[in-house]
């Protein structure tokens, strides 16, 4: 048993931005020397999460709509008046949906659904470069 | 330290159907070789999710009531529009909930709280034949 | 590779009392044996939950206010109808925030952004004392 720590990189547009990372993930197992176990994907952020889905372009329209709908982004947030900085739905959306996934693989693949992506939802107001942190455990 | 992989199947009806797993996984737990580490359990689909709740009829209805406010079945969603299949509110409330859930356990018993179960989810709308991957780390 | 079972506990409030639990969980790192790993964190409680946020008040206020709006307090639910505890919207928010968050770690520091700290968040109608469940797997 061993564990292997990872980062992968991304940049986003921010404003919501989803990017699957699946594809970097199974990567990071492929050159990694654990062939089965678990993988956690932690966002080291306050302002973006993970989680996964169908990743087409309805839904992805559909998660955006339902966040905006019950996290609008032009409300009051006492984030904002205390800091200015215009970002309190997105700490709220991230805090909601969560930093962390724990995905199972086997044989270096993950062991996800035929029409199941893991993704990287970036709720941040501007563009930003992002460090998802991956870590293996198993053997 | 090992990794044992296993399935859990189990037949649901689909629309929110909920089942408490619990049982399912001790005993999976009984019959591997792991006294105490994680289990994750791992929903391999974009339409299901797990969480915990104490499982009785009441706490089963809010729950189902609230994502069917947040996110009602019947009203227009992108997925709908581009596939015609009418499962796009199962995706919403799937990437919502979570496919993944992590929980401790010692001597073969999960580390729950006394009213505490775990639930897996079907937003689907259709019934389903379902497997639930359980992945065990420990010793 | 080693696994370690602890637990910390804290004294809520109730009533969607958020402690920021981050050192807590940091002291018991740097008591343990592994340097290196995962930590899960584990509310053994269907009316608790963690995740991660800036803690800052007005993210708290902000999180707390959504959830307010999603998952009133003063409302009906089935649960109080049948129990008569008034903790029904207690165990819809700890069911959709989820009890269980796994956090990697390295040389014995969390491994958090700079502005992201592990809450827990009492979400039972009355005070309480909290036993959070914390297991690192690592070596």
């Amino acid at each position: 048993m061993t564990v292997t720590t990872k980062y992968i990189e991304i940049e986003t547009q921010g404003d919501g931005d989803i990017h699957d990372i699946t594809n970097l993930i199974e990567r990071e197992l492929i050159d990694s020397e654990i062939n089965s176990g678990i993988v956690t994907i932690f966002c080291p952020s306050s302002t973006s999460s993970v989680t996964t889905i169908e990743y087409e372009s309805g839904c992805l329209q559909d998660i955006s709509k339902l966040l905006e709908e019950i996290i609008p982004q032009n409300r009051e947030y006492s984030h904002n008046a205390r800091w200015g900085d215009g970002n309190g739905h997105s700490h709220v959306r991230a805090a909601l949906l969560g930093p962390s996934l724990s995905v199972p693989f086997n044989q270096k693949k993950l062991l996800l659904g035929t029409w199941q992506q893991i993704i990287h939802l970036d709720f941040d107001n501007k563009p930003r470069n992002r460090s998802i942190l991956l870590q293996m455990i198993g053997e």
